[in-house]
């Protein structure tokens, strides 16, 4: 029997979620068609349907505008009983903090399809969907609590280093390779271990993506993107190398799935050059189907491990970037900007940690430090936490946050709230570096550059004092910002020749904000 | 009355001085040619005299063989009643710390001309023999007790932010321009106030010289290197801007004073990208000169502001730099050590302090840290100390180690000391940094690159731990060193696969040494 439900009304940027119940024949994650055209506002769509087991079909659509949405569904001979069909639906306003998906602003910024500008401060666990249930809930109720509006996690398991444990579900059906005998070494995961696995490639596993959803419509719910990295190269089943026409069947399920929820980015890949089964023709075809497939448009980005992907192709919506050499990340953050005319994101800054590994053990000061000059440069930078409780003979069974989610222990989070604040209170919500400055960051509102309001910070120098010379017929109210005390001092009013006393401490911050406009 | 005084003996690599008395004539600073011939173990070499003022003229010579010395002088017609003149002086075994001029040893490292190893720890003040005689007392107290064996200092006087004083003499005779209504900004310091200065660039002022001669060798007595700069820009009475004639006449000058004290190295200027003046053909000719007047070949380099000078050019014996991002100086070493093929020194990597400007507020860690990587990265690096007492209305008269000299009060010294007797005791005195290690410097002996004893050296980042594994059938006596509290924990020894506790703390080194040969 054949049966078809959807709702009468859905909130502006919600999920339509249309089910279908009918019969499958032959393999219904390939062989049974089921595609949406949706028309609102004079503009139409298409959205394809997926096939989620059992006797059940679903085709999901995120209206973008108020008012009465139509759609007509079609598909193949199982579903001949009920399509084609037309319907409607009733989109009525947003609530609660639903503001639409993330886009572009101007060339170097973000704000939610209402216009609400977006500031991305976002976090990493890489593997937290796949770890079991209460440690994801740990996971949600830290999120509730913390800075982050945007976390990055991968959609197929992860296998690394404090990463050995089998997921919670596999993607596909199919059985594991055994972790007997396992080398764990980091280096080692790319090759003969995952020839062990066995996999249908062609028949998805619904209750894999089913919860992963369940967690994009948690964080949605909190007001936090889901930075989806569809691609990694922590791998020992194979979902790395499953050659064109299994990831393109993979993307576009996922697309079907998962881009009628708001609050969804595409990130191809993490570390993509390291994925060593794929070229740059590869990454090109698959962000083509991204394009072409997802409706609304999402972010979409790549993640780079040695070198960074070429960001002048056109696709990348904004750049996802780690560093490529130690000392220098966010600090190259007003080149590349203008090089490329789109919004930065550094992914990785490396993560407050502590393990044996380069890029997971620096401290809450240097984090926060990263933070405060990527965002004053004009970009963003994104957390991540690698902090062992102690040295033991049980390190590898570390739950870190990076990776695994769980509670936060680290110092910067408290610091990075704290820069939040202090950039959501700028004019316009955008910060722009200005040039000329050589030993200090000094940067002014994107909205009004000229106005006078700055932001000086002073990185890890630690000057006892800064000097101004300052137009003598302007006032300028002065604040000192200790941004590892997350301390605010208001100085008073100043204007001409002054001296405003730091203390002789680093991560400092002055703030001027004009009074005589 | 014309008369010749010279001594019996002298030590090898001490300073043979000849002194004549005669009337001058003309400008004697010009006019009356005084040089000699000087061979020893078969070799010939040529210095030059010079005038002292009243009726002394000087010809200085250091002997480089033990022996019998034999000399003949020849001068212009003021000298007629004596010269030419032949003798000879017997040269005795070197005493005390001396060890004769410091040489380049291989590609990379430095030695004393005896052998002994040279291991430049080298630190800062520009201006201080330009100081109050008590001062100069109070620094020379200060050096003898502090792990520096090279300091940087200005033959002529500096004009620059807290540098506004006259100094103790000026290099020639005439008068200073007024310091009335001078405009104290640094950056304009190059105009107009020069002009109101009157100097005779073709007469000297002895008494200047020889004060700085009197410290040379007060220097070579604390086994002290000084790296003598010739120009600089930071002036208010012409003397970088004299042109080509007095240039050349001065340089000649400092030759004939300064050429005979072992410990001289001739850094031809600070910054002198800053000295609009000049051009690279003059750097180049003034080298030539160096290189040609100096019968000794002392060390010879150049001191970049915002670009490094061509240290492919064939007369620089080893590359004198300051950093040009602010994010790496020494981080670069070995890129420019392969770069180049010839030793490196950071003869800035910004200064400890707390003044408001950039180059001088960075804390006793990091300058350390700087330290830490520039050597254990195969090159050196430079101190210097910018620390003011307070934040009060009279910070323009402080007395600031980088320039003034005095005492010092910053935190990094202790620990530079504590790294020099690290250096000194690996086997050969010289470091070179392994390639491919990504997270941690891994430095060997340059002697015994394949011995086994490596210095590991953390930075700023801070593991809980590092894992090892090394071949199972060797042993090393393994040592945690904490850079910052200088404290060296012996761990015991250990092989194969190991793990070294590291307590999570930044600027950490672990040692290894072989105990299985």
């Amino acid at each position: 029997m054949q049966a078809i439900t959807y709702p009468d009304t859905v909130e502006r940027w919600g999920v339509l979620e249309i089910r279908i119940h009918a019969v499958p024949s032959g393999n219904p994650f390939t062989d049974c068609r089921l595609s949406g055209l949706f028309t609102e506002g004079g503009v139409t769509r298409t959205a394809e349907g997926f096939y989620d087991g059992g006797d059940t079909f679903v085709i999901r659509y995120m209206p973008e505008e108020e008012g009465r949405l139509h759609f007509g569904l079609e598909g193949g001979p199982v579903f001949a009983d009920l399509l084609p069909l037309e319907g409607t639906c009733l989109v009525t306003p947003p609530s609660g903090n639903n503001h639409g998906p993330v886009r572009v602003r101007g060339t170097r910024h973000f704000s939610y399809a209402d216009g609400t500008p977006y500031l991305p401060f976002g976090t990493t666990c890489y593997a937290w969907v796949h770890q079991p249930e209460e440690l994801q809930r740990e996971t949600l109720r830290t999120l509730r609590d913390a800075p982050f509006n945007k976390i990055r996690f991968c959609i197929f398991p992860k296998h690394y280093d404090y990463n050995y444990a089998e997921p919670l579900t596999y993607p596909y059906e199919g059985t594991p390779c055994s972790t007997e005998g396992l080398d764990r070494s980091t280096m080692q995961r790319f090759t003969e271990e995952k020839a062990g696995s066995h996999w249908d490639f062609t028949r998805f596993n619904p209750a894999h993506f089913a919860r992963i959803e369940k967690r994009i419509a948690d964080l949605a719910a909190l007001g936090i993107e889901a930075d989806l990295i569809l691609f990694h190269p922590y791998d020992r089943w194979g979902f790395d190398g499953m050659g064109t026409e299994y990831d393109d069947l993979y993307v576009r399920y996922c697309i079907s799935r998962f881009a009628a929820y708001r609050n969804v980015w595409w990130s191809l890949a993490n570390e993509y050059d390291y994925i060593r089964t794929k070229t740059v023709d590869d990454w090109e075809r698959i962000a083509g189907i991204i394009c072409r497939d997802d409706p609304y448009g999402h972010l979409r980005s790549i993640h780079n491990g040695p070198a960074f992907y070429d960001f002048h192709k056109q696709w990348p919506t904004h750049l996802s970037l780690q560093g490529t050499d130690r000392y220098r990340s966010v600090e190259r953050t007003e080149e590349l900007l203008a090089e490329y005319g789109r919004p930065l994101m550094w992914d990785e800054v490396l993560y407050e940690g502590n393990i044996d590994l380069g890029w997971g053990n620096i401290t809450g000061e240097e984090m926060t430090r990263r933070f405060w000059e990527g965002v004053l440069r004009g970009g963003y930078a994104g957390h991540g936490e690698t902090l062992l409780d102690a040295c033991d003979e049980h390190v590898d069974e570390a739950v870190l946050w990076w990776s695994h989610g769980g509670h936060l222990k680290g110092e910067s989070p408290a610091r990075i709230a704290f820069l939040k604040k202090i950039l959501e209170e700028v004019p316009g919500q955008a910060l722009r570096a200005l040039p000329g400055y050589w030993d200090v960051i000094a940067a002014v509102p994107e909205a009004e550059p000229d106005s006078g309001y700055t932001l000086f910070y002073f990185t890890y120098l630690r000057p006892l004092f800064r000097d101004f010379h300052l137009d003598a017929d302007r006032r300028f109210e002065v604040d000192v910002i200790d941004t590892w005390e997350m301390r605010i001092e208001h100085r008073g009013i100043f204007g001409g020749d002054f001296r405003i006393p730091l203390g002789g401490r680093p991560y400092m911050a002055i703030r001027l904000r004009p009074v005589d406009r």
